[in-house]
Order: C-alpha cells, then sequence, then structure tokens
C-alpha cells in the first residue's frame, strides 16, 4: 500500500506544471481556474493535472456552489520526504568519513602489531 | 535544467523495482544481474530499469571485463529531498501553530482596544 502510494506520489511529482501547483497551493486554497492561469492552460487540461495530485492523495477538494476549491494535503509529500532521507548517508559523506575512520583505526592496529 | 532532472529523479523513483534496485545498491555495488536476481526478472528486463536510473543521474556504471557494475549517485536524491523539504511546514504543524499564535494575538488586541 505504501509502496504504491510512492508510485503514485513519485509520479504525480514528476512533472513541472504538477510541482507548480503545489507550489501555487502552499500559498493558500486556489480553484482550478487559478490553479490554470499561470500555465497558459485550458480548464480541461489543468483538471487532468489535478486529477492525478488527487489520486496521489497530494491535494484535497471541497465544493463552493460550482466551484472546486482545492488544498494542499503534505501527508505524502511527508513520506517521500522521509524515503529520500534514507540515502542521507550518501550525500552527506558520513559514510566515506565512517570508512575512512574505521581504515585509519585498521592501519593503526598494522602498525601496532 | 534542475526543473527537467527533478522530473527524472521523481519519474526513475515512481517504481518500486528501481526503488529496490537503488535499496540494493546502497549496500555496495552490483552488476545487472546481481541487481536483477531479487526480482525474478531477466537480464534485458533488469537493464531497462539501470537505464531509467543512469538518466536520472542516480547510478553509475564502471566495466570490469565485459561486466558492468553499477554504483548508486546520491546527488539527485539529494536535490528531490530538498525540494520536498520545502513543505516541511505543511507536515509539521508549525504553520497551524504559527496560525494559531496570531489568531490568539489578534483576539487579544480586539479585547484590549
Amino acid at each position: 500500500m505504501v509502496e504504491n502510494r510512492l508510485d503514485m506520489t513519485f509520479h504525480a511529482l514528476a512533472d513541472p506544471t504538477r510541482r507548480g501547483m503545489l507550489a501555487s497551493l502552499a500559498l493558500g486554497e486556489k480553484s482550478i481556474g487559478e490553479l490554470a492561469s499561470p500555465f497558459d492552460m485550458s480548464f480541461a487540461g489543468a483538471s487532468k493535472h489535478v486529477k492525478v495530485l488527487e489520486e496521489a492523495g497530494l491535494i484535497a477538494r471541497r465544493k463552493i456552489g460550482r466551484t472546486h476549491v482545492i488544498r494542499i494535503e503534505a501527508k505524502p509529500l511527508e513520506e517521500a520526504e522521509r524515503w529520500l532521507r534514507q540515502w542521507e548517508k550518501f550525500w552527506s559523506g558520513r559514510l566515506d568519513r565512517l570508512e575512512a575512520l574505521l581504515e585509519a583505526d585498521k592501519q593503526k592496529e598494522k602498525r601496532n602489531d
């Protein structure tokens, strides 16, 4: 289930328009028309992107009269961030430093033998 | 360029086999055959996944004789993690608490008017 959710989250994020929509929603709730406007995009085009974001659980919508108002849902973003953070040791260089320390220790032991 | 890189990174991560391959590479360099084996997958099938990871810059390969040896490249993972971390305020609830504080302040001011 979480595997599948990560698939959907990463798929939804693999598009600059959808990432832009999330950035726009970070400033507050928006209608689909408001989400479409910075991208010079039709309502139908924007609706498709909104649907992908919605299926991934990255947004939620409520109806006010005939308008769908969209808000961000952060839980899947948090899960994706947590998944990525497990690789932190590879980019922070901590692993390299640890390996260097272990190597230095080994060399020291050898000299003391 | 980074936009495009994020597209490719998130696309590469939107697949459980490719995420599994990265997990396997976290333990050390692997040949394509070694990467394929836990997934009961043909060499050709694994090669396709490796190619997607490679195009996203998530892995690098070197040849030892006729064997391609694959290692993880963490930089794009770091960029994706940094992109996701900008939403942290939405899941940590800090924004809600800030808004609650501002609202409480406003109410206090009103009472003091």
